[in-house]
């Protein structure tokens, strides 16, 4: 996500936005009826530019078209470069398969303070960020709706008092709720939710939104999306000079930025010391379509379920996007039997009425994970021109 | 399905195979990662002829283009008929939405003994009708494999033991068995799996491969199949005179047979007595495929689980198609949050690893369910050239 935006968690208990690789987008509705089927990915020839219209040369080559690469982009080419974004799915990758949770609060790990500092600054800038991009292209579904964080039985409760009382010590803005005061704030939860922690300040982001307005921005400002993977990022006597594409096309740059999520340290061609430690957490999740008699929540609900951990985004549509694993399998995308089940489980919990829902969509993403749950941001000296900026 | 196939169940305990009007196809595997989606029926221009190459006459139109409509024309190919079948969209279907269970002994209802005859006299005529039509066009995916009726607690197995005596006294071929026995016949069930009843008779069909098989051999009979759906059946002086699509064409006929599974009481034209009473009984079903460490079964699983039915049919590939609710939602064939989850938690009860595999697919059905849960099958005195064929 942009600036704003939640870091990855390994735990189970914390989970973060969703990042993934899964790329295809919904389909129109029509008047056959539906079912849930696996697709895949539009091909890169179904990409905004054809290859033939790559340029030669540009002042910075970004290396990933998510959120992060295209929020990059543009503000480089605002700042009056020439700027090409390489991506073989542009506007998909992690960015897409996420909940657009910009919750600092609702997701603070002990011991992270100061990625909490950095989260909350983040945070506090994406009223402007968001207000700036819709009048620049198209709206991103920015909510400041806060972030309701339930406790399903009474371990969860502790669990959730804990935090709440740490986050009062940090200065917070945070109040806690009884079952009840939780309940007539959102009508739909269980009768059986103990508790709540409410942070008002904690708000979301439609992140499908967020991409199309990145893209139009950002060609809007001049950025070239090409629809190739980056091969290499060529370096000559320790300065970038440009990438090589997958189709073996290269482009001249004196600058390159490493925004390519989990598989930033893949690209080949640059010392090993330079390439970001991010790992692919896998997150699956869940995308409901309202439907007469269904819940509808005020607000994103995140909830501890025995321990595990859940949460309820409602768009402005009324869909429920409700996410997420937190997995270690690698490069895999699959979405399992395993994962819908504990995902609508625990939804089901804390607000019965997911039940009635429609299930539209359930996707796999690969977060790009790092050591410490921190983005990986910064220039590098040990190769001049390059920037990483992953780890989000 | 065709002649052998179980009938629709009104009751969650008692489910049979699924029936509905999803059309969409699997998309075949590519690089790209994939993901759930909700996607739709592919158009009626897709369909296999235009609708330029309607016929003005035929000896029979089948209305509806499902397992019993095109076996239906088939066999009137067969017998020298020129033949049209008209559906939307053909070889989909309430067929389509299906298991495939040839399970007559598992699905027995206390009442239906001149059911239970039917379906074992069809049951057996199943060998030879998969023969024939993979002689004549594509293999069918028939299995022999049995299937294994699995109680998953002790109220369950009280459950199952009365059904098993009762199938005893009507001198049924099936075998009961402790759960050490049935997990000695299938090692991936739940080591809490109580007992189950063996029906070694209860067979399968893969009803997606029957569709296209059924396809190919009746075009090679010379069926013609117009995908386009039949809006009203003519009748001149108490004979079928012939029908009129929906765009209006009309194709001149002595003779029709009403095959549109659920929706062949809509059929206009015809007086009130003669239409079936079909209602739409919903059915959502999973597809699940195999992945390294999953489980496997070798025969079809049906499970009764805290009073709930669900069943597991493995095909040859080694996927698992998990059905099926039973719902009374009138012509809704929305896939819900809900039923996704009890489906999967059943399963889970009593084949735990089926957690590992893969969802690929969720669809909704409708099932022609019929007052007596018998087939409605027959030519009508009133009025001439005129069959009815549906509730199956």
């Amino acid at each position: 996500m942009g600036d704003g935006s939640p870091l990855p968690r390994r735990r189970r208990t914390h989970t973060g936005e969703q990042r993934g690789t899964s790329l295809a987008h919904l389909q129109p509705a029509k008047t056959t009826p539906p079912r849930i089927v696996l697709v895949h990915s539009p091909s890169a020839a179904d990409g905004p530019v054809s290859s033939a219209a790559v340029p030669r040369r540009a002042d910075v080559v970004v290396v990933g078209g998510g959120v992060i690469g295209l929020s990059t982009a543009w503000r480089a080419a605002q700042a009056g470069m020439a700027v090409v974004v390489a991506d073989p799915e542009p506007a998909r990758g992690a960015s897409w398969v996420a909940a657009g949770m910009l919750a600092p609060v609702t997701e603070l790990h002990y011991g992270e303070e100061a990625l909490l500092e950095a989260n909350l600054a983040a945070a506090r800038r994406w009223d402007a960020f968001a207000s700036e991009l819709a009048a620049a292209a198209t709206p991103v579904g920015y909510r400041r709706c806060g972030t309701l964080l339930v406790a399903a039985d009474d371990g969860d409760r502790a669990w959730a008092r804990e935090l709440f009382e740490f986050e009062r010590t940090l200065g917070l803005e945070v109040e806690w709720l009884t079952g009840r005061q939780a309940r007539l704030m959102e009508p739909a939860l269980a009768p059986g939710v103990r508790a709540a922690l409410w942070a008002p300040g904690d708000h979301q982001v439609d992140n499908r939104l967020l991409l199309g307005a990145l893209l139009v921005a950002s060609r809007a400002a001049g950025v070239v999306v090409v629809p190739e993977s980056v091969q290499a990022v060529d370096v000559t006597a320790g300065s970038v000079s440009g990438v090589r594409l997958s189709s073996g096309t290269g482009i001249e740059a004196p600058a390159a930025v490493l925004a390519a999520g989990c598989r930033s340290g893949l690209v080949e061609g640059l010392p090993e010391s330079v390439l970001p430690a991010v790992r692919p957490v896998k997150g699956q999740i869940l995308r409901l379509r309202p439907r007469a008699g269904g819940p509808a929540l005020g607000r994103s609900v995140r909830a501890v379920v025995e321990g595990s951990s859940v949460y309820l985004v409602p768009r402005e549509d009324g869909s429920l996007v409700v996410g997420a694993t937190v997995e270690e399998q690698g490069f895999d995308t699959t979405v399992t039997a395993g994962a819908v089940y504990e995902l609508l489980r625990d939804a089901r919990t804390v607000v019965p009425g997911v039940s009635e829902l429609a299930l539209d969509e359930a996707v796999a993403g690969l977060r790009p994970g790092s050591p410490d749950n921190g983005p990986v941001v910064g220039a590098h000296d040990a190769v001049s021109g390059l920037v990483v900026a992953t780890g989000h």
